[in-house]
Parts: C-alpha cells; structure tokens; sequence
C-alpha cells in the first residue's frame, strides 16, 4: 500500500454528498481496485449548517473553493460548484497550476475553457476528469478516450438532455401539449423555473463540444455549434411523426463531413428502428459511428446525484491507479481549431410542417416551389385539424423530402412565404439516418 | 517521447490481420494519444505464404507462438490463436511469466485460466487485457473495469453470441423454422461447420464467466454457469412470445441474490420496452444494474475482424500509455471463489408451452396440478395448430406463470407429465424483467 490520496470536495449539494457517501461506504472496494487509501481531508460549501445525509469526517472546512484548491494536504480537487466562470474556473485553474488533479463534473467550466485547462493539466502531468460531466451514469468520455483508441470516429450523436427527452416523450406517450409536459417536469424537479438553459438546447450543447473534442481532435469550441431547442414543437408534429414511423428527439449530433466537423443541437426526427428512438424519459443515449465498430450505442442515466456520483468515484479510482490520460485523449497542443462548419450545407432529409389556407392552387404552388429549388419530395399529406389566418381557413400539410440541403429547403420556404399562402414560418425537422 | 513499445503477433487470421493494418495505418494516431511510437517487431503465423491485406514490415517470423512469447525484444505479445489450452495456454503463460504484456482475444482460455494468468500477470506488474475477447465491438470489460468502479453491480444481462441472435431474429421477422434460420447463418459464416459451441450456450458462457468476475469480484468459473442452448425453441414458440408482447432471446445473466451470485445462460422471454430486446441479427448488448447507475445498457457489434482488432488496439494504447489495472479489477488473490447457485433455487416467471391432449379434462387436470405445487398462473392460452400424439389429437397450450422457483415449476410439470396428457416433455423458458 503506498501512500494515502488525499481528496478535497467543493460543493455539497446533492452530487457532492453522494460522492461523500460513497467515499465513506466503499472505502474497501476503492483501496482494493486502486491500492491506495483514500480520505477526503477538506471540504468547502456555502452553508456549513445544512443538514446534510451523511456524518461529517475529520475533515478541515474551507471558506473558499480557491483556499481548497491550494491546500497542501490535497492530491484531488473535486469541483461540484457549478458555472462558467467565477470560483470554480478560479479554484480549477489554481488547483492545475498548484498540481493537484481536478475531478469535475461542470460541462458548461469545459465547453467553455476545457482548451486552457487541458494544457495547464499536462504542464503540471495531473488528471483532468470529467466523466460525470455527461450524461452522468453513461461512461461515454472514458468510452470515446481509451475504449475506442484506434477506431476512427464518423459520427457522434446522443439524446444528452433528460428534461427534453423528458417532455417530447410525455407529449408522445400522454399527449401533453409542450407547456404541459415543461409544467410536469417542473413539478418533479427535471426542469429549472427557468427553463432556457435546458430546452433551449444550450445544455446539449455545452455537452456535445466535449464529446466531438473527445471523438474527432479538435479543441472544444461550442460557439461553432448550431443550435435549436424543442420550444416550438406541437403535438400534431409529434403525432405527424408518429404516423410516418418516427419518433422527435432533441439530439446533438458531431459528423465529419466534406466541409469538416458539422456539429448541430436540433429536434430530429428518427426512425422507431434506432437504438436513440427507444430511449424514453431522462434517460440519455449517445451512438457512436466508427469506422471499426459500426455503430455503438450507449444507454444509461443521464443525471441524479447517484450516478454523477458514481462517475466522479469513477475517475477518482482512475486517478489513484495512476491512469491519467490527456483530458481530451491526445495532447492538447495537438488539437486541431474548431470550425464552424455552416449549417446552411447540411444535407439531409427533411420533414416540413406548414399551415396552408385551403383553397385551390395552393398545394399546386407549394410543390412547384419545391421543384423549383430541385427539391424532391417523398411525401405530401395533409393532416387534420384546421386553424384560421386572417378569416382564411387554413389546413396542416406536412412534406417530406428526399436528401436536400439546408439552404436549398430555407430559399424554397422563403418562396413559399412570399406566396400567401401559409400561415406562419413552417416547422422544420431534419430526419437523421439514425 | 520516451523508448518504442515493441508488439508481438500470434496469429494472422482475420483479426491479427486487421491489426496489422490498423498498427500500420494509425501509427501517428496511437504515438499521439500514448506518447510512444508502437512497432511490430516479430509475427508468428501456421502458414507464412498464405496472402493477407497488408504488406509485411520488416519484422521477424518465429515458427512457433511460445518462441515469440519469449522473444526478448517484445513488450506487448498478442495471442490470435484461439484455443482453451495448447499453444495459446504455453505461449500466454511464458509471455507473462517473462515479464510481457499479453493482449488476447481468447475467450475460452481465459474462462478456464484466467484466475492463474491473472496471478502471473499481477506478479510481473504487467496486463492481460482482454477486451477484445467478450463483445468484440462493445468495451464492456473496460467499462466493468474502470467505467463502473465505485459503483455496486447487482445484475448483468447480456446477448453475448451473435450467432444465436442472428437466427432468432431471423425465426421471428422471416419466419424461418430453426434448421432454416441456422442453415442461413452457416451461409453467410456466422456459425460453424459444427455449431455446437454456439447454439448450445456455451460461447455465451464463457464471456459470462469473465463479466460475472469483473462485476462482482468473483473467480472465473465457468463450470459455476447453468447452460441452455436455443436448439430446441421453434417457431411455435417465438410466435406465441411475440403475441403476449415479448422477445426470446439467448441471454447470459449473472446477479446477486440470496444464494450468492446465480450465473445462467438460457433462452428467455423480456418485453419489447426493454433495450435488450430491440437488439436483432448479429449486434450484442450488455445490460448492466449498478445501484448508482440504475440500468446502462450497451449495444454494438459482437465480433468481427474490424470490432475484434480495433478492441486489440484500445487494449494496446492503454498499455501504451501506462494504463495497467488488475485483470479483474481487484488483485486476483481478492477475488471470492465463484460458487454454484442451483438453478432449482432460480425465481422468476415462466413461459411453459406443451402438446396437450384435446380431450375433457386435460386444461384441468394441468391447472390442478399447478395450484397444487403452488404456482399462481398469469395466463393459460390454447394456440392454433395440432400434433398427433399416440392416436391422439395434441393441441399446442402455454401457460404464464407468476414469480415462482425453478422446483416447483419442474416438479409440477413432471407432475403433469406423468399424467399421460402431454405428448413431449414442455418447453420452459424463463422470464425475465428486463
């Protein structure tokens, strides 16, 4: 037995005291797997008196994050405060420049400096962790950087948002309207009273800059990511779905292609014979398109206390059998710029759901538009239900297009608008060959 | 950049082939996520002359896999041989016992020496590394490893043979009997001339062996398994599953209960929600309950050359960088002896479809006969089509039982069988909540 990892925790909120918990209930497993003991020596969190689901240790307590980070009886900083900025980039960098090992599960700190804090890392030869940081019980950074070594990655796409897939599924299974099933999520604490950050996709985001750093070598960049969220989906586009075989999920999908890494967050549709489409609830799926391995699919809690736990206990016991891998699996100087790859040359099929006042010519106009911009159609149909527009009376039509381009289907809608005869800016869907 | 990592390969088939190719093609790839250039320096294979996809390097033939074991300028030896003893079994003990790192694919091997390996590896601080060897294209083992550590397993279920898969799948969505469905996967080189080992369970059962002792800190112990094979289900049988809403599918399962830890391999029937059973052809999946994780299922591409290699060279780059943890997670002198739970002991539902005689008295005599052991029956279905049993006219009948144990069901049916109703002995398979 060599000598003792000594761990300082940030953040006791749930995650955090789950990690407590864990740290004190399988202390013999760790040791055993590791060889080493391990003992949490510091803590720090905002309210000390907070009643809290486990005993307190010998520990010291920690005004600050920054004083945690820098105390020289810590080996590993565990960073469970959360945000961009602020004390946990403060504590994280002086924990790398002080050479402890970071452990951390803050998706939005990495998406947005992942790059300097991966180099200051390797200057200091410490760990840079963060397994937890998506879709918590899914070990799929482990998975993209060491279990996939020497595959070359195509394509990434995941369901990385619980509180999305949470709401599209009820709407689905329920036929809750989207306000309906945002309210249930609130109501069982999947949702934030501001759900934004969720359901506008930025979360997806912030976690699919990791993964396509992780899977293609490039240095994160979320800012190159297109993003749309699932605000503006309808029952009836969910429903339009379901009849033509496919399921909407809000995916976040990385692909090479001709013009470089695409990587796009945006409501999908999916054929029900996808692994993805079968993920219901807050629970998270990512795919994996490499070249040896076809297609690998994982499938697994995306967030709860215990799970995140369980992967910052993950990548402890990493740290303490001494495995400590480039953060972003190969050097960090070596990873190539991001680009923004523009979505206007996305090609794809296309599902397109508008409002059309029902009166003769107007399909005749929509489909000659199409034509016009060399776009080819699978299917037209009309749904049921009606609405009014300024006193016209006006019928949902749904298209379905073969493979496109984004900016081919944007100019065909622009003429159809110029038209008069649809109600309001369709819905668009891309259909991905999942 | 510190010395070369210098690789021996034993055995140039179709995967040793491949990682030829991929060591030839990714060297930039693998020096840049280990940070040491990786080379070929010595190859053994039966016949030298025989064509291959790649161009010879200038390394050196040995005439056997034992003289390349030993070799003094390896550092990595890869056994492609295959076999549970013989020269695969000489050549892995040498290579460890001279302080070589061993990467194999070689399931059989491991599953009846893999505690003695894992003691001479452990004793020369060197890995055995066997990814490739359970799920070719899935990183289970690493995820069982290192993915999940910190984490509790209760239960693993896994497809683990893709043959078997294949001929299910193909039983159900094309209505082939058995013999056609296996004939089909013998065309296409998915099973053997002689495809016992397969059909019989006994592949699954020695990947079994390995994730029953990575999950749960046990020995391998193959012969702790009880094995079923799929020769018996018929098209019957997956169509009467199929109209009460399940799938039969060839599982290898391992979970604690209050025995210890039951290991079995067997058809059994789960539902179309969960994730195993969308899982069709060739594909394998891994379904793994951990405490902390609830359910993380895993599905990808069960063998083939490319899967198999590219699991051959993820094992190469951990070694690579540094990565070397126990075989078995914990020391091998820490793992508990793997003990037999009897199947008798198992509890569960089960599916139970017999040819009955269709003459009064016979449904009530087998409800009678149920009630009397105990046995709470979910349903009882007479099914269409009829057999002829010592004159008499049969009709095919399946019954549903509640949670019950393995000896009651079997005494009743031995009861029934006794009887003289029935004109063979039942089909049984479990059911299991997936």
């Amino acid at each position: 037995m060599v000598e003792k990892l000594r761990i300082g925790i940030a953040g006791l909120g749930t995650v955090g005291s789950e990690v407590v918990t864990m740290l004190q209930m399988r202390a013999g497993q760790l040791s055993g797997q590791s060889g080493r003991q391990i003992e949490i020596v510091g803590v720090c969190a905002r309210d000390r008196t907070r009643m809290r689901p486990f005993t307190p240790g010998p520990w010291t307590w920690y005004d600050t994050p920054e004083a945690l980070a820098v105390a020289p009886d810590v080996d590993i900083f565990v960073e469970l405060i959360g945000g961009e900025d602020g004390p946990a980039l403060n504590a994280v960098t002086l924990a790398l420049q002080h050479g402890r090992h970071v452990v951390t599960a803050n998706k939005a700190l990495l998406a947005r400096h992942g790059l300097e804090l991966a180099r200051l890392a390797e200057a200091g030869k410490v760990a840079l962790a963060f397994e937890a940081a998506v879709a918590g019980g899914v070990p799929v950074i482990k998975m993209l950087r060491e279990g996939l070594a020497g595959s070359q990655i195509n394509r990434i796409s995941g369901i990385l948002n619980g509180t999305c897939n949470y709401i599209l599924s009820k709407m689905e299974t329920e036929g809750l309207s989207f306000a309906d099933g945002l309210a249930e999520a609130q109501r069982l604490g999947y949702a934030e009273a501001d759900p934004t950050f969720d359901i506008g996709g930025f979360d997806t985001a912030h976690k699919l800059a990791l993964l396509t750093s992780l899977a293609f070598g490039t240095a994160v960049d979320r800012d190159a990511i297109h993003i749309e969220g699932i605000e503006s989906i309808t029952l009836a586009d969910i429903r339009a779905a379901a009849a033509l075989g496919f399921r909407v999920k809000l995916l976040g999908v990385a692909e090479r292609n001709e013009h470089g890494i695409e990587q796009r967050v945006h409501p999908t549709m999916i054929t029900h014979a996808a692994p993805l489409s079968q993920v219901m609830g807050v629970t998270n799926a990512v795919s994996i398109d490499a070249d040896a391995h076809q297609r690998l699919t994982l499938i697994g809690p995306g967030a709860g206390g215990k799970a995140t736990a369980a992967a910052v206990m993950a990548d402890i016991t990493d740290i303490a059998r001494g495995n400590v891998p480039h953060p972003f699996a190969v050097p960090a100087t070596s990873l190539t710029p991001g680009e923004r790859v523009p979505m206007q040359a996305h090609r794809g099929g296309y599902y397109i759901r508008m409002f059309v006042e029902d009166r003769p010519g107007a399909f005749a106009t929509i489909a000659t538009r199409m034509a016009e911009h060399g776009i080819s159609l699978e299917s037209i149909m009309q749904r049921s239900g009606t609405e009014h527009f300024l006193g016209a009376t006006c019928v949902p039509v749904v298209l379905i297009t073969h493979a496109t381009t984004e900016k081919l289907v944007r100019d065909a809608l622009d003429a159809v608008l110029a038209d008069g005869y649809v109600s309001e800016r369709p819905q668009i869907f891309r259909i991905e060959r999942e």
